[in-house]
């Protein structure tokens, strides 16, 4: 057996080294706080020597190993099981070097998105990818290949990430990716490690490529007499190259709730709603709004631009609220299940149908430009046990159905620790295979996040 | 020993299997033909059934495969080894799929590009990847991650590969990927797959993602008083958000090569160039024509528009002959170093001076836009011997040099058999080994490819 209590060889700052049982709750847990997992101890490194001699620690002694970013994750990747010791990269936050001929960065992973995000459009640059909770880490983004708003524009944070340093399961240190735009020298190791909820290694640095800083940026709300309406009107302004910044959907009655929560108005009485923003010059978004006119005549009830900046901002508050309007009332199940475009309005409507026929609240919106459908599924006045069984009737109806369509668990937020049996009822076991496969290449002992749905 | 001969239980048609030695030489080579290997059958299959057939008869019998496109690889990529059995894919060149409402086409491996190319813009879509060689096919692409003029906008062949069916060594089908455009459903299988040049496995089947048909392209000649002062303004166009699809530069001295081979003049006298290529409304590109002035007022020494299209013609046939005009001359080693951004100059100026020391003649030009720096290493007059040993000495150099600026030895044609040593040289110890796991994880036998550069 280890004695743990060695990690105070690596880690000699006592207040950055911390043992059960005084290991605070919310680091056995996610953003949800729900599941909780066990822990032997939490170390704050500052250095990826440091990380490295942990993990040769973990790796010698069969220790798992959880990173940890800013714990903003919903599916449980952050619960640490059997003991593990947690790597928490808070005070690994600093930008190490902006280029600003290269247009990239590199940063350690405990650096706040937000706080990034602020920092390179100080320097006229921008970082385009913009999930919703700001306060997330950047190595944490890059561990669930976050979305977000802005992807269907720019893409999703994998195509922003250049060069990564990795710490493996062993200690070993290595760099996957560089600063160069092309690369067909070797396996890319790089994407692989992208996304994958830290169970191949820990990534102790991270190389970012950014993009000039938009001119300016204008939001515009069309109204249309049904969903199906304003989805079919989607790929007709893809066609169009039209390449707005944002594309998003939403019902009137979930409009509503969002209004009764914020005690604010909608600009515009539709059945549903397609909310797009578009970025770059004046004469750039002059001429996507113009063409954006031409498209949707034929489908949209009305259009209103949203150069008012209370306007917009009161829009996009209700767009913004939605999560947090349904947690004020009521414990929810928050869900990213991802389907081709076209399909959204059949799943739409499927989960409408079953939220009448299962009497179980369902709310649903989302990114029409990526078919990504952010679904809260409410547990209203349910006891637990009615809360944990018809819930999960429920999600199999719901992953089945997206299954059907072509569809997938999670867009964005990872599969966790939640996603665990629906994974396994959808995914062939020749991927389930490879994927275990491939973990043991790069982490032969299985220490790192032993948990993670897919790993068998 | 395994009978070869078998395979015609596997391929029945007698037409779609030749068995050494009747195998013409092209398939034992690469587009150079310079490097000749050893097969013991070629065949070509028509369906997923019979590469899976044919793969798992490899398998048990422990004989290589190489999987074979349209050969256009300068690499040595396609020369098989070891008696290996040559899976060619010129008669899976179907399109089984164009699916307008999600912007995808599923298609067979060989497939070629250009016939792609056109038949998507004939369906108002657009597949932005466009290597120079149009008559790849679209699995040979995906197997190198292939590059080309467009990379600067619209990125590389694995920012358009949605999901691959899959024939593993072993025969296994499997599909990685799908056509939602998010996924963090578990590993990305996919992307490590892309540019893995046929040693992880043998692609079947691919999902492309397509725009819209871009509506104008023109492009734009800047002069310069030296290299240096064309490639400071790089940085400059990309943050300007100018957003270029194509943003080349050249020496005069290059471009006197290609009006000498082509008898054409180039309509600007200068020591440098940039060109350019911006497409999109006729709004968008006035404007961004309008801010590239700004952008180059005090850098560049004049700038015109190439909107005759006689002029453009004349000045994009100069800049694609160049290969062309180097080896009507003389044999040549193509090389596609890529270096960061920043660093053009200073690699470009090693060039010129190893040129000068070494006597062997040099003809560099490239992608400003992403690093990628085409070099034509000329033979001229001498002997086998000399050329062998002096031409390894200058890469050795050449490659050293582009490693100290952060570069790397491939930026988009692979490494082929060709590169081995240089790869090995530059190439981390870890790194390697873990692509060799990683390599495992898939083919555990190793006979895909087994000689490509990495694999140990
Ligand atoms: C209100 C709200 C809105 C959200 N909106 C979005 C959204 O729009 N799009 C979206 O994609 N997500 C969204 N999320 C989910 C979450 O914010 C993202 O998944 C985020 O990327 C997690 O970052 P984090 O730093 O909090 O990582 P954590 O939660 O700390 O960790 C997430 C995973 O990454 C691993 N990890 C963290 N750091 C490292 C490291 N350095 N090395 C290796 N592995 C590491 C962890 O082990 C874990 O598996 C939202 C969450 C909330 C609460
Ligand atoms: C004049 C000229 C210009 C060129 N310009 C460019 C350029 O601008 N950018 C660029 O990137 N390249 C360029 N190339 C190189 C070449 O065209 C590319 O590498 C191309 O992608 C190769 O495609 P192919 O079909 O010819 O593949 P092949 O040469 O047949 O094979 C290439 C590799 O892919 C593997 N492979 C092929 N098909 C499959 C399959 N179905 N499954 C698994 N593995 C497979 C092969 O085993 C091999 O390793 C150029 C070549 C020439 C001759």
């Amino acid at each position: 057996m280890a004695d743990i209590t060695e990690l105070s060889n690596i880690i000699s700052d006592k207040n950055r080294l911390v043992f059960a049982p005084s290991i605070e709750a919310k680091y056995l847990s996610d953003t949800l706080g729900r599941k909780k997992g066990s822990a032997s101890a939490l170390v704050f490194p500052v250095s990826t020597e440091e990380v490295s001699a942990v993990a040769k620690f973990a790796y010698e002694n069969r220790i798992p190993l959880t990173p940890r970013g800013a714990g903003t994750n919903l599916v449980g990747s952050t619960v640490p099981h059997d003991g593990a010791i947690i790597i928490d990269f808070s005070l690994m936050n600093k930008v190490l070097e902006l280029d600003k001929e290269n247009f990239t960065a590199w940063v350690e992973p405990g650096v706040i998105l937000e706080d990034f995000q602020k920092y390179v459009e100080g320097e006229g640059l921008f970082y385009p990818p913009d999930p919703g909770e700001k306060r997330a880490s950047i190595g944490g983004n890059i561990s669930t290949n976050a979305g977000g708003m802005r992807a269907v524009k720019y893409g999703v944070t994998r195509n922003y990430v250049m060069a990564l340093e990795l710490v493996k399961a062993d200690g070993t240190v290595i760099t996957v990716g560089s600063k160069n735009r092309k690369d067909t020298t070797g396996l890319d190791l790089k994407d692989v490690v992208i996304g994958s909820e830290g169970t191949l290694a820990i990534i102790t640095k991270c190389l970012l490529r950014l993009i000039g800083k938009p001119e300016k940026s204008l939001s515009l709300l069309a109204g249309f007499g049904s969903l199906k309406a304003g989805i079919e009107a989607v790929p007709k302004i893809l066609k169009a190259n039209l390449n707005p910044t944002a594309l998003e959907f939403i019902e009137r009655k979930v409009v509503k709730l969002g209004e009764d929560f914020l005690k604010i108005k909608f600009p515009l009485e539709s059945e549903a709603y397609l909310l797009l923003t578009f970025d770059g010059s004046k004469e750039e978004i002059d001429s996507a709004f113009a063409k954006l006119g031409e498209v949707l005549k034929s489908s949209a009830e009305k259009i209103i631009s949203l150069d008012d900046a209370a306007l917009a901002q009161n829009v996009w508050r209700i767009r913004g609220c939605l999560v947090k309007a349904v947690e004020a009332v009521s414990e929810q199940e928050p869900l990213d299940i991802v389907v081709p475009i076209s399909k959204i309005p059949d799943f739409v409507e499927f989960v409408n149908e079953l939220e009448r026929q299962s009497g179980m609240q369902m709310i649903s919106f989302g990114h029409a430009g990526d078919g990504n459908v952010h679904l809260c599924v409410v547990r209203g006045s349910r006891s637990d046990a009615e809360w944990e069984s018809e819930l999960h009737a429920n999600l199999e109806k719901l992953y089945a159905k997206a299954h059907n369509l072509g569809g997938l668990i999670s867009g964005e937020h990872g599969l966790g620790v939640s996603k665990r049996d629906f994974f396994f009822k959808e995914t062939p076991a020749e991927n389930v295979a490879l994927m275990n496969s491939v973990k043991l290449a790069f982490d032969p002992q299985g220490i790192l996040n032993p948990k993670i749905s897919y790993v068998k």
